[in-house]
């Protein structure tokens, strides 16, 4: 076992569900999911606290000015933070911690920690994203222009990622992320001998 | 998807189970597994064509001639080779195929297919290992001495695969070793922007 818990970054185009992929694995598996805060308004059922802590632009200036945030972005106009602090105090425990964030704020963690786990999440097709955008019915008609050629554009950085799934059924994509985070916990270069020092040296 | 089958190597010290483990992946998934030829002498039970090709010495060294084996290596005086021909035709095909193969004949196997995936399976402990070599009451004293001497040099091996496991329970070596197969059909360097191409640029 590794002494400290896995980053998991799960993100990817608006539009291609990593939203509900994560709640569905979070539903069956006892990951600590980071809260992040945000400066936009809150969508219809979203809960401060749950879905994200809901704060002026004012405080998400402070907290950046305290260095607040493993990483922050604006995106349409709204800032987007991880909270530092309790995420790696989580990691620390030993705990893996599931991030859900957007592609800007994923590859600022990966600069800050490349060894964090990074699953890109693509829609089945191009087609069913600008359905699902389509669908969400939270956006105005210029937003929704600006967030289909922005996930068009967002594509392109799943070279970026260590895995890629594609969101077509949610169980099938949450087997493979699973299957990820379990087949990570086994790779040699990220055991740093410590396997073998508890596990096998243990005559 | 790739378009080729993926190369599975499944390997590890004598006694860590890696011939049970590979025994309860085959009988739930559809994988090709590739049967070794041979010039030792059939155990109890073991069916010639299934187990292994039992074939002689002179046989043997004829296919080393005419470059028959992917690999081949001479453990404990015996000749073991896996056959070249059939496993290229099969990943050719697109479908996976699991070798089960000692440390040695896996190393020689990353040479030529660096691509390969190299899965080593642990024992869950050295005393645990001992247990098995002894209980598998196939070995003499001398042989057994040694098994357990060469099982206990080959695990530093463990640094040159991708993936190790620790076969404590059964199941859930397997269960890790699906998981890796998936993750790794999942992982974007592997995908070489094929995936891009057929499963999202279709629009």
């Amino acid at each position: 076992m590794m002494s400290k818990g896995q980053l998991i970054v799960i993100s990817g185009p608006s539009g291609a569900g990593k939203g509900t992929v994560c709640k569905a694995i979070l539903e069956k598996n006892n990951f600590w999911v980071s809260v992040s805060a945000t400066t936009r308004s809150p969508r219809k059922d979203e809960i401060d606290g749950i879905n994200y802590y809901f704060i002026t632009k004012e405080e998400f200036l402070q907290k950046i000015e305290k260095d607040d945030f493993l990483e922050y972005a604006e995106v349409y106009g709204n800032f987007y933070g991880t909270p530092k602090s309790e995420v790696l105090k989580v990691l620390d425990s030993g705990r893996d911690v599931i991030l859900e964030i957007d592609i800007q704020g994923a590859l600022k963690v990966k600069t800050a920690y490349p060894n964090g786990l990074f699953i890109f999440i693509l829609p089945p097709s191009m087609e069913e994203l600008k359905n699902r955008i389509t669908n969400r019915g939270s956006e105005t008609p210029e937003s929704l222009i600006t967030r289909f050629t922005s996930a068009h554009k967002e594509i392109s950085f799943v070279s970026k990622y260590d895995y890629a799934v594609v969101n077509d059924t949610v169980s099938i994509a949450c087997l493979k992320i699973k299957s990820i985070i379990i087949a990570e916990r086994c790779r040699v270069d990220r055991m740093n001998g410590d396997f073998l020092k508890e596990e096998i040296i243990n005559e």
